[in-house]
């Protein structure tokens, strides 16, 4: 039997536990599942999972454990109703959802208890877990990232340790967040205003999608000046950006939306340039966002 | 002599107008240019270009203006300067931002005085002017456009008129810029975060540009969802959503961040799941946006 034959446990089974569990399943590794309300495991009998009759017999089943629930604080409290001892020799793998101060946190409970713990960050939506193009996040304990890894890699092709901070995983998973749904907000706002003169949302999509590209293009020299500090010598600058924010506020009025998405980078270019850096680059907001002028 | 060498005149040399000269001047076409101080001029001439002795013979030089100004009230100024009979056979092209409304308002008051005009709208930075991948955008009169594309298309490969509505080309502009920066705003805010903890933008930037990416496609979804009105049928819902919108604005407020943008983001979902559609797919957004709860 190789390790990826070893058996899993999961807690959870919410629709993302439901699709952790099924792309073990698919991948041939001996599956456990519980949930708190045993009717949503049903479906996973019928694929092969063994369903656990309770909390203390799903973790007792296998050496890795991953847990998927509503939150942090959800995780602490079924985890907290075995015994520490119950998880010696296993390795319980979080992949709820959380804030970095959180993931910090669940760690160093996890490690008051005794119990070997990493936490994750699922990128991707439940449709695409076991999917090779699916990115997980881990970060924290190495040595269990290092013995459970094998049996990981079925939920995600993209199955990546970031450092031993257990709090990394959700930094990244929040700050790539935001970028994604900065994305789709803006794609939203932009489809109002121009389907309020009459254009249709997929007319406009190809130039939508045009600066979407720019804009993974134009990420590149601003995370270059942020590194390095230095934020001028463009000719493409905060003054002339200033001008253009101006134009996409005013047609959000004139349309009668809700503009407040242009009015905050607005606001941030505006700061900017009242703090006497008008000829530099846009990304001097990296220092606005900090409260640096 | 082909059209494309017959002559253009460029009036407004700031670092967008002097791209325009270089690039009709690259392409053969004999240019006039002009700008209200004349030292400006003065590296073009150099290069090929007649520096024009004023606005009148600027004009007088050639059947194909094109008026580049910091904005459109300047255009109607420098343009109103003349007595409309000097525009009289001639095409005027006003690349100049706007809004839609004053877009619009230009294209109204150049009908007035019997100008034949079109707006367009500059989608590059100044560098890449005359590149193949190049875009500007036109519309209104479509007969200014079929007389003047040949001589227009040394400016930027993708020159495109969109339709009748003279404010459409700004339309274009503003939806797309917003786009535009929100993808940097998000990044230089997501960066902030990230760099609190000691990562650097570099290391965060493919994260990000996969994000970026994946905007992109997931564009296709909501557009289709806009333009159907239908917003249901998901397995990522905004109460999911909100809960790591919640975690953003977390992060940021825990890194001591302006995390506008992010609560911006939150309360925009927040007021969807208030309205009751807490099972609807993110696409139900544009129906805040649009202050249609």
């Amino acid at each position: 039997m190789t390790t990826q034959h070893a058996p899993v446990s999961v807690l959870g089974l919410g629709s993302m536990g439901i699709a952790l569990a099924r792309a073990l399943l698919r991948a041939g590794v001996p599956t456990t599942v519980w949930n708190r309300t045993s009717e949503r495991a049903r479906p996973l009998a019928g694929e092969g999972a063994r369903v656990a009759p309770g909390l203390e017999a799903a973790v007792a089943a296998s050496d890795l454990v991953i847990v998927c629930l509503r939150d942090h604080d959800a995780v602490r409290e079924v985890l907290g109703g075995l015994d520490p001892s119950a998880y010696e020799g296993r390795v319980v793998v979080n992949l709820s959802s959380s804030t970095p101060g959180e993931g910090r946190a669940s760690a160093a409970w996890a490690a008051d208890q005794g119990i070997t713990y990493l936490n994750g960050a699922i990128m991707v939506p439940t449709m695409l877990i076991g999917d090779p193009e699916a990115l997980i996040l881990y970060s924290g304990n190495q040595v269990a990232f290092d013995r459970a890894q094998d049996r990981l890699r079925p939920l995600a092709g993209l199955t990546t340790h970031l450092g031993s901070d257990p709090g990394q995983a959700a930094l990244y998973d929040v700050a790539m967040l935001e970028i994604f749904f900065a994305s789709m907000t803006s794609f939203l706002h932009a489809t109002a205003m121009v389907t309020a003169s009459g254009i249709t949302a997929r007319e406009f999509l190809p130039f939508a999608q045009q600066m979407a590209a720019l804009g993974g293009t134009v990420m590149e020299g601003l995370a270059a000046d942020v590194d390095v500090h230095q934020f001028d010598g463009t000719e493409d600058t905060l003054e002339m950006e200033l001008a253009a924010l101006d134009h996409i506020v005013h047609t959000s009025d004139e349309a009668g939306l809700d503009g407040t998405l242009a009015r905050h980078m607005r606001d941030l270019v505006r700061r900017a340039v009242d703090a006497g850096h008008g000829a530099d680059a846009f990304s001097r907001v990296v220092e606005m966002v900090r409260h640096q002028p």
